[in-house]
């Protein structure tokens, strides 16, 4: 019979992922559900955490490692922060345990980049670089993590040495809810319109500065010449991916090209912006680099 | 005593103004309110111009001259567009009148740009273009009218030859209230922040692709640096402005600079923003500007 090794947790802003793991990695059980940070600050981190427990019947002794906004200030137990220049190693031997729990819960630290000019903060996305690049990788990395808050991050031997958050997912949420654009993408399907978001992801990589009027030209298109709300769809879409890569891509980019960490539709719709600007992408699945992660920062912590 | 010899009213989206007109163009009565081409389409057009013309004891007879969204295809009566390149003078002549009024009441034509690569249209611009530059003035000129939704406008020789909208104000005001930085903005006195606001400007006018990364920092900033509410806004305001400005100058600039329309704080931000660049500007108030368009096409259509 195999014996569960630890649970680990990716707690996010909006969403809850626990997986019951064995002393090889494997996954023995899995949760996920919707009681993020902002959910469980009102129903109780502690209640949430033990419920899924319950729910996978992990017994009492067994340890359970947090990544992800569960440590924010606003979180369950603040993590801090390792700091840029941040070796991914450091990131594995600074987790804090929470103190309230029995059972040893522990929550990975975030990076942060104190840098006045360019302050930035990631919080679950070092596990991810973790598990995608291994604790000592040799060479040099352009990592881009697509999603609410997209990250593109610089990793040179192990080491985070900058990165760069972009709310690209969040204006593109906002954006269609929240303005004119949304009577232009009122009713859309699910149809794929790849010839327009192609189109737009070349336009706002070629002018950046013009992506408030090709957003608003999703709008005028319609009115002047008709079009489908899936159309004004992907030009938005494609406009806000194309302003963020054209900003990622315009440090140097290695040999190897764009490691890419992403899951589901949006890692389809990345690969095909970067189709879009011929730039090469090594693929990595969001999902599991974050688990991998959370195996190797386990391993270390309890493995000794 | 004084008569008048016709009413003037700019329609938009949200705002609703009246003006009581004589023969020379001065203003015997004014009226201002919220009910905009959003909150008519539900009292009923017809009404709400009735109540206002009643406050102001317009006579019967007297004719009304409307510009702006109660033009649009969802406002009152559709008043078209003149395509571009667009003589402002056939503005003035392609007035269309309301069929189910007794009072004589036309409303202006807004501009579109038929182009599949750049669609755009204005409604209520074309009015202030033609009060701020008059029908026929010679030379070229870049004209910059910030708002909801910003134009940039190329005139020359009296021609509108091409334009473009920027949704900056609306993207202002969804991102503050829908995204993150609503947490880094709550709270924000009226204190300026002058300092913040231009070096946003800056950044983002150097760095356009960046802009979702610079929106994010007004938040990652707080976090690790502190700071005031207020310098998260005019980090904001900054940025959206700074790469409004970096597309709408990317053209050639006429020598004697941008003509700003502009009124109120959106006047006083434009020209701190064009002073940061060191940007000479040309400003025409834009409150003064439609209603002398509106004069100008009331003399033409009334006066023959």
């Amino acid at each position: 019979m195999i014996e569960p090794a630890y649970v680990a947790v990716d707690w996010g802003t909006s969403s809850f992922r626990l997986w019951l793991v064995d002393r090889t990695g494997d996954v023995l059980a899995e949760r996920r559900s919707g009681e993020g940070m902002l959910a469980a600050a009102k129903a109780g981190f502690p209640a949430v955490l033990r419920s899924h427990l319950a729910a996978v019947e992990a017994p009492d002794h067994l340890p359970v490692l947090v990544c992800g906004m569960a440590g924010a200030r606003t979180g369950w137990v603040e993590a801090g922060y390792v700091d840029t220049p941040a070796p991914l190693s450091a990131v594995l031997k600074q987790a804090v345990r929470v103190p309230s729990e029995v059972r040893d819960v522990r929550i990975l630290p975030g990076i942060a980049q104190r840098d006045a000019g360019a302050p930035d903060v990631m919080r679950g996305e070092e596990t991810q670089l973790l598990g995608a690049l291994g604790v000592d990788a040799a060479g040099e990395a352009l990592v881009c993590m697509p999603g609410t808050h997209s990250k593109w991050v610089c990793v040179k031997n192990g080491i985070v040495e900058r990165f760069a958050t972009f709310m690209t997912g969040e204006l593109f949420s906002a954006i269609s809810r929240e303005t004119i654009l949304s009577l232009a993408v009122a009713g859309a399907d699910d149809a794929e319109d790849v010839a327009s978001f192609k189109a737009a992801v070349k336009a706002a990589y070629e002018a950046p500065a013009f992506a408030a009027n090709l957003l608003f030209g999703a709008r005028s298109r319609q009115l002047l010449f008709g079009g489908a709300p899936a159309a004004a769809r992907e030009t938005m879409s494609g406009t806000l991916i194309g302003i963020e890569v054209a900003a990622g891509l315009s440090g140097s980019v290695p040999q190897a090209g764009v490691k890419l960490i992403a899951s589901g539709r949006l890692a389809m719709l990345y690969r095909l912006a970067f189709d879009t600007l011929s730039v090469a992408v090594q693929p990595v699945d969001a999902d599991e680099a974050v688990r991998h992660g959370l195996s190797m920062a386990a391993a270390a912590i309890w493995t000794k």
